[in-house]
């Protein structure tokens, strides 16, 4: 059994862990695949280390199979193929009217608690949503990022024919782009760095560059002079904030997916004279998770492309460092088998 | 025949006008009442110039009896008592999607073309909404700020319960305090003018000072500790737009009121944290007018307490300056009749 444990300043080492035995309402995975989230590169960088207890296993983009059931835990067998929805709500108040997935007192599996880049993870029964029998569990471990995404999109209510703008074309970004074509929409990635472009125009989807076209002529265009119907922000650049009202129509809509860590200018003016909307959309619900699992089990998607490189639980310190080195990657998988 | 013109420069004279005959589709109207709307003050202070063919009758607040009836006009009699929603959207393409009121090419009556502020004024038929037999045609002339607000409160989907805070407390923000609390919410009017706090506080609402008061705190406490349901940002000030976002619940909705003629900081971060919405809101649709108009027939709510005086068309000038000289008035309403 070997975990990896991430001890601040851009350490991370594999070392010998211990198999945690699952207690009642918790299951034991054996971890198959843990891709490497933006997150998990703040928390290397050390930007979270005053909220991250080192020495401390994270990861939390996983795919598993079952290994051991605590007391009382049904609906699951050994062996079943699961993905981990890393949200620990058991801190959640009524003052929170139900909104589960972002109560107050949330706790983020894999930040706040041990994650997934070990071989043997024990995490509540209630986290886990069994896959389909046969599911690749590669493309299982990209449920998370993809839940992300089926949850902006569900949240801002995108219907087919309507003009979507995705802002930034990382990981969540591509992942966005992707679901809002998948439910109809007509879709324009915005992203500047020309790498990411290309792999966006090699997934079918079209990729500009806000530096050399006028986005907001485009929009017009191809909306019959009405401007989009929703822009999904997810570059977190102030030039993005300073101009998506420019590019909606009246009563366009735009989701803030990106991590604002300072306030920023937005032309409240817009959104008086065209009735704008403007929705803020964290993590997932578990029916993001069900949606997510649908598209990869029917393979909806083309998520294979996606994953830039699969590296052994061994080689986890030089998957971060590699990608320091690049922005070029997409998603980075480790392979937690044993 | 008279009507107040204005010339630019502060200024604002009464002079013989003459009665335009309707056309086919058109009324005409003698103007009972009109009141003096923030918009007019710009006017008068020359910030909308460029907008503003002078000379030019304004005024866009008024109740009104049908005097003729143009060619094809059903549904009015001569004698009815009726209110104008001052919205000319003749100009309206598809590319506006049927958002008929904030459509791109919408004409303002009293602002785009001659208003109110005269004995006898000539309108679309389709502006006119036909008000009870019998109705108080001083309050009437309040449908129009009053419709604004019950747009504001529709739009924000103000429930029953709900705990909504409004940031502002002139007349606007007195009218959107007053229809959210008919709609079933407990109000908190934020207003740093003492004088209208207390002028709030008469009419039942509870006002505070958000300099003296930690309006955060006031939100959860009265809340349970869950933050405010809504805010209604009426204010314009850039203090508001910095703070409302802490004021809010999980989901918490904010409308945006108040014109900000520059962008603002805004805290994104909180938006992505809580899920938290934003809407704006300008003017109303038909339906508002009917609500209003419903209000007021209803006497629900102490409109009368907001006409802070009523003056001659005669002395339409120095009405304007004295709202010039004072930040304590709510309404005054010009008696455009004969």
């Amino acid at each position: 059994m070997k975990a990896a444990y991430y001890k601040g300043n851009k350490t991370i080492t594999v070392e010998a862990g211990s198999r945690v035995a699952p207690g009642p309402g918790e299951v034991r995975l054996d971890v198959a695949y843990c891709g490497i989230c933006g997150t998990d590169t703040h928390i290397y960088h050390g930007a979270m280390d005053k909220r991250v207890k080192m020495p401390q296993i994270i990861g939390h983009e996983a795919s598993a199979t079952v290994a051991e059931l605590g007391e009382g835990v049904t609906g699951f067998s050994v062996g079943d193929p699961v993905v981990v929805r890393p949200l620990d709500n058991r801190l959640e108040t009524p003052a929170d009217r139900g909104f589960s997935h972002v109560c107050k007192g949330l706790k983020f599996i894999g930040i706040d608690s041990p994650g997934a880049f070990q071989n043997s993870w024990t995490v509540p029964a209630f986290t886990l949503h069994k896959a389909p029998e046969g599911i690749d569990l590669k493309l299982a471990a990209l449920c998370e990022p993809l839940a992300v995404a089926c949850h902006d999109v569900r949240r801002g209510r995108v219907k087919p024919g309507e003009l979507a703008v995705v802002i930034g074309g990382g990981p969540i970004g591509i992942l966005v782009a992707l679901v809002a074509k998948h439910a109809g929409a007509h879709v324009i990635l915005s992203e500047v760095n020309a790498y990411r472009r290309e792999f966006a125009a090699k997934l079918g989807l079209e990729a500009v560059n806000p530096m050399e076209t006028d986005l907001e002529a485009l929009c017009q265009e191809k909306s019959g002079g009405s401007g989009a119907d929703i822009v999904f922000e997810v570059s977190g650049a102030k030039a993005a904030a300073a101009t998506m009202t420019d590019l909606l129509a009246i009563r366009g809509r735009i989701v803030v997916v990106a991590i604002y860590p300072l306030p920023i200018e937005i032309n409240l003016f817009h959104f008086f004279w065209k009735e704008l909307e403007m929705l803020g959309a964290r993590v997932y619900e578990p029916e993001d998770y069900d949606q997510a699992l649908e598209l990869v089990a029917a393979k909806a998607l083309p998520l294979e492309a996606l994953i830039t490189d699969v590296q052994p639980l061994d080689n986890i310190a030089s998957a971060f460092s590699g990608l320091d080195s690049s922005s070029d990657a997409m998603k980075v998988l480790i392979d937690c088998r044993a």
